[in-house]
């Protein structure tokens, strides 16, 4: 499978790399900016283009990585129409490749993805989705080779994923970060909540979340829940959202 | 170290296990409840009573390992002088102990407990504090023996943690089940959430979490927000929540 990878950015970066490691051949790289091409091409080891009449029009498949924003640009003269084409957002539909080609679909890798660090493309979950039993068969292949889990999915639940991935995922991480603040303002070190974070994610690999809820909330300890309200003072939207979650929590019709 | 455990919540359960798998000598457990005592006792392979009358009155240290809440009843008629006794809460002071013994501090582990779950006490962060020097050395030679991470705090910062700590570990564990109702929605497996899981907690053990926060806030696309904000109209909780923290993650004061 030939392929032609659009985007520069943290995904394109990962899944090109994770491509790579299991030999499947990109043979272009397209970026709208000329450098970032250049980087990534030359970690990619593939030719590379940063104008749109240059991509090459016979390829197997077009991956088209590039942020939700960016996608009507990028597909606008496109000079492809009957190859497969497939983008990696989480929250839009894969209707929206039609204009460009009749075979189209969908290639979503549920995972957190930055330049830093390196991901594991063995374990992400990749989500697929195609406009025929012949095109989500091929994606089906491709996404074989370089995770353990695929999974097809309809439009409507991608969305609902990437919304929970969000809660579970970007909400998780600022709550990380406001702990980072809260220990910097007394002087401590944000290493100490590192065990906690980890058992907290290990736990959710075992147990049903609700089932091992603890902390002040869950026992409805209002003298605790009160003092760290008061305790907030200086930041009132922590102190907003502290409320609001501890109130989800206690709710009885969470059970 | 001759020790009596006051408690048998699951915070008494795990740090009972920890200290007995040391071969730290528990000689006594107290609980209320005499067939929860009972229970303890027995994995903990030590005596125990529910009556605050047979409390021996000679061991060398008293844990308090109660829910705050219960730490007042539990001090009341305690027949105890000058031994040294610690409480173990996050956010109770270390003085409530200055009226039942002229010798006391605080032994706080810094993690989330349950019965179910089994945890390596080696990496949990003992937070330490007394009300002399003498005892403080008794505490951290204890925690020692135990953790490889004791830290001496005072208790504003003590406060501090367990404040940190409720957002870190308490809130993420709802925001992971926020997740898993949305999948249920839409007939999802919860385990397509997990690598995700684990890999937003894995960042936050290399990188300060502001830095590798990503997702639709912090690229303050509002297209997908908005989006977003529509498909939880059947949860005005979590509505209110993604727009609060959303907001909050592209603070530009958050920088």
């Amino acid at each position: 499978m030939r392929i032609v990878l659009l985007g520069t950015g943290n995904l394109a970066t990962r899944l090109g790399m994770a491509l790579l490691a299991k030999n499947v051949e990109i043979i272009q790289l397209f970026g709208r900016s000329r450098s970032s091409a250049a980087l990534l091409a030359n970690l990619l080891e593939c030719p590379f283009t940063s104008s749109k009449k240059e991509i090459i029009a016979e390829a197997d498949l077009y991956i088209l990585a590039v942020s939700d924003d960016a996608i009507p640009d990028v597909l606008t003269d496109l000079p492809i129409r009957e190859q497969l084409i497939v983008h990696t957002a989480g929250s839009v539909s894969m209707n929206i490749l039609a204009t460009v080609s009749k075979n189209y679909g969908v290639f979503y890798p549920l995972q957190t993805l930055s330049k830093q660090k390196e991901v594991d493309f063995s374990s992400v979950p990749i989500c697929i989705e195609a406009n025929s039993a012949e095109n989500l068969a091929k994606l089906r292949a491709l996404a074989a080779i370089i995770s353990d889990q695929v999974v097809q999915v309809d439009s409507m639940q991608r969305k609902q994923l990437h919304l929970a991935a969000v809660f579970v995922s970007n909400f998780v991480n600022h709550f990380y970060s406001i702990g980072e603040k809260l220990l910097l303002e007394k002087q401590l070190d944000f290493d100490l909540l590192k065990p906690l974070i980890m058992e907290t994610a290990n736990k959710a690999m075992h147990h049903s979340p609700r089932t091992v809820q603890t902390g002040p909330a869950i026992r409805n300890n209002k003298t605790i829940m009160d003092h760290h309200l008061k305790m907030l003072e200086q930041h009132p939207e922590w102190q907003k959202l502290y409320e609001l979650i501890s109130r989800d929590i206690s709710r009885p019709d969470q059970e």
